[in-house]
């Protein structure tokens, strides 16, 4: 089998959680991805954790979760070497990619406009919380922020109590999808035209684009959407849509004829809402309705009786539920590797399946400067000039 | 300027949102999308809304948000004659995207053992809810029943309330930006090698990945996620990281220094938490002690203070205040394009920018069976059989 970005090298300034998750995504496929990081603490995201864990007691399920199949370089950035070992990296690199505030990478000499004299075809990605400039440029751009500037909070959780932010990094994700859009058509226009590019991204766009059919709404209409009173799961949707509470846990039921929901729940009533109006303005009173006859039964009654029928509905999982999920364990959704303080590590497996070219987990998250001797023996340091830079303190 | 993929075709057998937004990202770059839809109804996101709203009275906010730079053959797909018209347009084209359930398209004679005989440099990405197979292979896979089997509506909203999902169509939308990863890194390994394959994505797995982090704590500890019973954003994350209401509105306050956010809120006894533990095992009690000083002024006096000492802060903004924040409008977040029945329509406008290859609305999403003559043409027919076809109701 081949690897479909083998021959591709990545050249990796990034950190915290999009910039790492989106060269992962390349490494993933066979890249080679040298992580630059600062000598001593390196990626801040290795002191960022969840519940005060740490996996194997010293290492940040965080930092684990978005940087496997890289290698790790750390260095002195603001030393003359390392100025000079980064240019050596780029003559013979595909890709950069970097997510400092704006202006930080040119103030250290590696700004698009000094690789590209080093590297003319060089694909070079920034991304940013607002983008290179404008109002908001000296904004600090964290994941959480954006949420609450892009209007997603509006969306989520019950009229008359605040917005609620989604649990997990949303915003850096987008962000890190849109970082392997840019750069994969970069790379396939590159490879037709010989052509390199910069790339700009920044995390509020891709938020904003999260939101195309909601915006599509109120940029037309002037209308807000408005958060339900029930569990209806999205303010722009009509009832039944939303989670529900069974007799031993929540069940979801999504969008589903009322004439089937009724026969099924023996709540004949049910019908006099079926009409597509009555569906969105009544929302909360159908709801709670509904409410009242689920809660009679467990959620793997209702879940049986309900796909019997083709109906739209699931349980609601956590996350030890999920990983013993018959679903999860056929399709290998989880996986581990070995890594050398914390041993054997668990991790979501890569979600594409590639007929030709699939993916594979080929190395742990690295230590901090794991490769330093490796990536600088590579680039024709000898053991002794390298010892001079452990020296030195560049290294 | 080029475009990044105007040499590539796309073969679209794509509806809802997953697809459609997937093969939209490739339209915005250049490719010539063909959206093959179902005589009559088309794509059933046409018949989709939110809030009851009908942009131009007619059009689907939802189906507009996703179907731009494409053009629309509408067939009655089980004809012996839109299967030729099919297999024709296979010949010349790079991408097919379906989203059916498992089998419909080798039903239709469309599935990837057919398509290759005929084109075998082809490449074929499925997307499905669960999988191709498995225990799961006949539910129904609708954005919501992802949520809530993934575990991801646990992580969001309050303890001892029933668990949230997120008021938009994320695994759909992460599902998209899979498609697109295997696609565009699909497409340059073919560059390279003269190779098609068959790719596979289902939203499930998609879902799973968005959780890298949370399941690194969950697999590797056993731990659950608990909401909190306060703002705080995250459930495994410490105070202050939350939404806070002020005199007039809410604001967010992500990760700061707590000395800091007690010099700035004037409450000194804040310090006494100020330890990593503390603040993670008393995040409920900081959040509402915060939350009591907060609330004393205005979102925009406590913007502009902490922004002056660099805090990690911002507004939280509705969908209206978005559209006119004044970083939206420097960077042309938002655009419009006219379309013959709705009029001047306004969107998200693309988010990655390239120096290159820069993405471009070219044209409306297309009314059902718009293109019909004009790729008909371009496949040879003559008039007369493109007549004899309307006449059969193949088209």
């Amino acid at each position: 089998m081949d690897r479909a970005l083998a021959d591709i090298k990545v050249l990796d300034f990034t950190h915290l959680l999009q910039g790492p998750f989106a060269t992962q995504m390349l490494g993933d496929l066979g890249a080679d991805v040298i992580k630059v990081e600062r000598k001593g603490s390196g990626d801040s995201y290795r002191a960022w954790t969840f519940l005060k864990y740490w996996v194997g007691g010293t290492e940040s399920p965080c930092y684990m979760a978005f940087n496997r199949n890289k290698r790790s370089l750390a260095l002195d950035l603001k030393s003359q070497e390392a100025k000079e070992i980064i240019y050596k990296l780029v003559e013979e690199c595909d890709i950069v990619v970097e997510n400092f505030r704006p202006g930080v990478m040119a103030k250290l000499g590696f700004g698009y406009e000094d690789l590209k004299k080093i590297n003319p075809s060089i694909i070079y990605c920034s991304s940013t919380g607002y983008g290179q400039d404008g109002p908001y440029v000296n904004r600090p751009g964290q994941d959480l922020m954006i949420q609450a500037l892009s209007g997603l909070t509006t969306l989520t959780g019950r009229k008359d109590a605040p917005p609620i932010p989604l649990g997990t990094g949303i915003a850096d994700q987008l962000g890190a999808y849109n970082i392997v859009y840019g750069l994969l058509s970069s790379l396939y226009y590159r490879e037709k035209t010989g052509k390199g590019q910069k790339l700009e991204i920044n995390l509020y766009q891709c938020l904003l684009t999260h939101q195309l059919q909601e915006f599509a709404v109120t940029l037309n209409s002037g209308k807000l959407f408005e958060r339900p009173q029930s569990g209806i799961a999205h303010p722009g949707q009509s009832a039944p849509f939303g989670i529900y509470q069974t007799a031993d846990g929540y069940m979801c039921i999504s969008v589903n004829p009322i004439p089937l929901l009724a026969e099924v729940l023996g709540d004949e009533g049910l019908i006099e809402y079926d009409n597509p109006d009555t569906l969105y303005d009544k929302r909360d009173e159908v709801f709670f309705r509904i409410q009242a006859s689920v809660v009679k039964q467990t959620t793997a009654y209702w879940v049986e009786k309900m796909l019997e029928k083709d109906m739209w509905v699931s349980e609601v999982k956590n996350h030890l539920e999920v990983e013993t999920d018959p679903q999860a364990v056929h399709l290998d959704a989880f996986t581990s590797y070995s890594h050398p303080t914390a041993g054997e590590v668990r991790t979501v497996n890569i979600p594409v399946k590639f007929s030709e070219t699939p993916g594979d987990i080929r190395s742990h998250p690295p230590l901090i400067g794991e490769h330093n001797e490796e990536i600088l023996r590579g680039l024709g340091y000898s053991e002794d000039a390298i010892n001079v830079m452990k020296q030195d303190g560049v290294i």
